[in-house]
């Protein structure tokens, strides 16, 4: 009954992270492979400090990095939010001599394995042992069906109810139970820098996001279009800002805030009204590339998809991309339906937001052109000193240091 | 007894999908939901005929189609692959009367609800009718409680085991079990034309699929490296076009073969081995500029996803982009992790063809440069005539019309 007792605690207390980077990182060559781990450890550290999770140690090893903590289960769901990192699982650290590993074994499978249900042990192993992985599997199995046999339980490798897994490396062990996915990509870092048009809307914070998972730093422009619509857009954008830095803990959170309600009044006033919208995210590009200049960024990153607006019709993307000549403009949701980056939104964090009622731009007219021709765009832009407009705007810019929460 | 054979019959006698189309064709205008609804049925019609599923009938109506036929489940199932359809159901045509509707309601039930299990009754209702929705959910709910009894069966409106849909349009009903989910996105044909730069690898083909998805008609261009490369290459290439355009039937299946082997002979032997891939690319970008010329295309697809190879970094593609001059690179896969490329891939059938062992690409530098300066790449071109490369490559460039089988 004692030791009944000793391994219950032993499983609450769960007091180890085991952190895998297979995924993105693994297919890499050896010299790039070492330099993005280390820039994932980096990110890891950051990222717990600053969410109050402090480790009490933290080990890099080839494809793991494993994290002692007393807050095991907050840190491994934090960590699922670390861009780079494939998956977690909190688990209890132990040795690797098989008669403590058993016990540490047992006492997880004790708690975990319900009357009734099938269960598989797993095992994955580094380093030199009197046992193989397939002896760990069977013995631990066999003790687990002797010492459980009032329980009725049964072996099922194939599709198991319950798996109490087994790590080894070296001396040391860890079992746990459950594995969480983690967002992948690459650590935020490894990239280059990119900056992002970001709006108060769904779409642009999940290519910003999306970015950032491939490795890139993200630097938000947000352009206020105020009188045309209210403080609430840029409030929204902002808070959307706010989560999508929660994803690169330890990188720069300035946005850019740019006055665009006169730009766009001058469109309104002066152009055709089918080409509002054309003309405002052409003038928004030629910003984007001022400020990529100031920041040192190499890329432009929009929330356009192929035809989910009359602007972003295959004619008008070409109409659009024509007015950025120093940066390409990348566009990571161009094949996602509605459906799908709503469902990323979700994950994220920003789609609550980015739903919220707010007063929507009240500049885009009723029959937008959809297959607007360049000619004509580009006669509209003669009489309107657009490189006037573009420097006045960029003039103007505010940039706001965005402030994170430190509670997870 | 006789009843209960002839329900069977029914049941096993499937006659009918229901083709739902709400998503992205669902939030668009009216004016263009209509031309998007017209065209997906012209798309589905050709679809069906060409693998010799002609149906009975079919008919359009608000945010679906009805396709009356005897192959329903190969029907539904090849309608998956339709783009613009959300999902299918095949299903029994019924009448909206209640007494008829029920019988085929119970004969699904009957051979559909296994002993001991949980279900539920779901209805859609479109007319007016003398019941209401909730009426038909009760009503044929407790009849096949009181006309299965023995089989211990419960009802379950949260999570149920098995569930007996009923649709009503007008006056007719359909009744079914089974909703498979379609590839979404907007009918192939409802946004401009790109070309793509398709290869035998696993990438650029579900970038090609990504564009048809949204909606545009894609002209492959393979770039054929031989004798840097042997025969199986492009014989993949062009078992990958061939399935790409098995989702869009209908349109051309043109693709262009056009000679690179000895461009890139130049660039091994003329300029700096750092960039040989980063040349190759641009070259490419401008060959297929040329292509998109003449096809009236408006937009270049490649396979790019950032940080997935080193002419891939975020410096990079800045660098490769400056090649284009006068069409939009669209990188659809640019937030993608290689697994969820691969599982698109393997959704798409592509993923067996571009794992085939092949000779791969023997120009590719041991260190490419991962971060390459726009002046370097721009002086190492300038020696080459590339202007006078393209010309070359484009004037022997061969198109093949892919010949897709006709069976399902």
């Amino acid at each position: 009954m004692r030791i009944h007792q000793q391994r219950l605690r032993h499983f609450t207390n769960l007091d180890s992270v085991i952190v895998r980077f297979g995924g993105e990182i693994g297919i890499k060559s050896e010299w790039t492979r070492q330099a993005y781990e280390k820039l994932l450890l980096k990110n890891v550290k950051n990222t717990l400090f600053h969410f109050g999770l402090a480790p009490e140690a933290i080990a890099r090893r080839r494809g793991r990095i494993y994290v002692e903590t007393r807050k095991a289960r907050e840190t491994a769901m934090q960590l699922t939010r670390v861009f780079g990192i494939s998956s977690v699982s909190p688990a209890i650290k132990t040795t690797s001599d098989m008669p403590t590993l058993a016990i540490t074994a047992l006492s997880v499978a004790d708690s975990t394995i319900k009357e009734g249900t099938s269960f598989a042990v797993r095992c994955n192993r580094v380093g030199t042992h009197l046992y193989s992985s397939m002896d760990i599997c069977r013995e631990i199995g066999r003790q687990i069906l002797e010492d459980l046999k009032g329980r009725n339980l049964h072996v099922d490798l194939t599709n198991p109810q319950c798996t109490v897994a087994i790590e080894v490396w070296e001396k040391e062990a860890f079992v746990y139970t459950e594995t969480f996915q983690a967002a992948g990509g690459f650590p935020v870092g490894s990239q280059g820098k990119v900056v992002c048009l970001l709006s108060g809307g769904i779409d642009s914070p999940v290519a910003f996001w999306l970015a950032m998972k491939r490795g890139c730093t993200v630097t938000p422009i947000y352009l206020d279009n105020t009188p045309l619509t209210d403080e609430t857009s840029t409030q929204k954008a902002l808070e959307i800002a706010k989560r999508l830095f929660e994803w690169s803990i330890g990188y720069s959170t300035k946005m850019y805030i740019i006055p665009h309600g006169q730009n766009l009044e001058t469109f309104m006033n002066k152009a055709p009204t089918k080409l509002t919208c054309l003309l405002c995210k052409r003038i928004m590009y030629r910003i984007a590339e001022r400020i990529a200049d100031v920041e040192k960024a190499e890329g432009i990153v929009t929330g356009e998809a192929i035809g989910e607006q009359a602007s972003q019709t295959i004619t008008n993307l070409r109409v659009l991309d024509e007015a950025a000549v120093k940066y390409p403009i990348h566009r990571p949701l161009l094949g996602f339906d509605k459906v799908e980056t709503e469902a990323l939104a979700r994950k994220i964090g920003t789609l609550g937001i980015s739903t919220r009622k707010a007063k929507g731009c009240c500049a885009a007219p009723s029959q937008p052109a959809t297959r607007a021709k360049l000619e004509r765009v580009k006669k509209a832009e003669e009489g309107l000193e657009i490189e006037n407009m573009v420097e006045e705007s960029v003039k103007a810019a505010k940039t706001v240091i965005v402030q994170l929460d430190e509670t997870y």
